[in-house]
């Protein structure tokens, strides 16, 4: 793909990306890209997300081997956030949960997460 | 509700909330909570955001009637991003469809979106 579309990203150059089990209707995570992982995720078919931690671009997937592959990927309204149908291969959290989305609200009080630093 | 969560908010002090609704499992929008949206929207049951382009708070629906009342809320692991399974009253999307995200991204080279401008 050699024309990007024209996507609006925030004053950090991201746009938030929802990815959805294309099969279950599940919501898996919600991810960030630049403008790179957008156009690495559009060329591979493989969703690519950049990560704020480590400042760096990341497949998801690469090290744990629970990738995301693309059925399709749609954009919002007003182009600031886009939702991404995929075919996860695995649970797509970093717990073992097939979605990061496993805890109710309520939840959250009684067992407070251990990463509560502010991302950029 | 008296205690709010252990939320990790961005710079910004807002959270992104994915909005699914909950009868046929598709995404209808992505929006932005401060601590008091999310405090307002447990406490009603009606989704409220943080319009960053207004700097206001809002219920969805406030004037258009297109509400979305709560089923329940999801945090994700690291507990810097909702996910909202609502009732949509008519179509979420100020357009007019049921979903914000009814555009391919394949068709918003040829159909750029109209609002451009980048929200803080």
């Amino acid at each position: 793909m050699n024309t990007l579309p024209p996507l609006t990203y925030d004053a950090n150059g991201l746009i938030p990306a929802v990815v959805q089990d294309a099969e279950s209707g599940a919501v898996l995570m919600l991810g960030w890209m630049n403008a790179t992982a957008v156009a690495r995720t559009l060329e591979s078919g493989q969703v690519h997300f950049w990560s704020r931690r480590r400042q760096a671009l990341w497949r998801k997937g690469e090290t744990s081997g629970h990738t995301l592959t693309v059925v399709d990927v749609h954009v919002d309204c007003d182009a600031d956030a886009l939702l991404i149908r995929a075919r996860p291969a695995g649970p797509t959290c970093h717990t073992g949960h097939a979605t990061c989305f496993y805890r109710r609200l309520e939840d959250l009080t009684a067992h407070p997460p251990t990463i509560t630093e502010m991302e950029p």
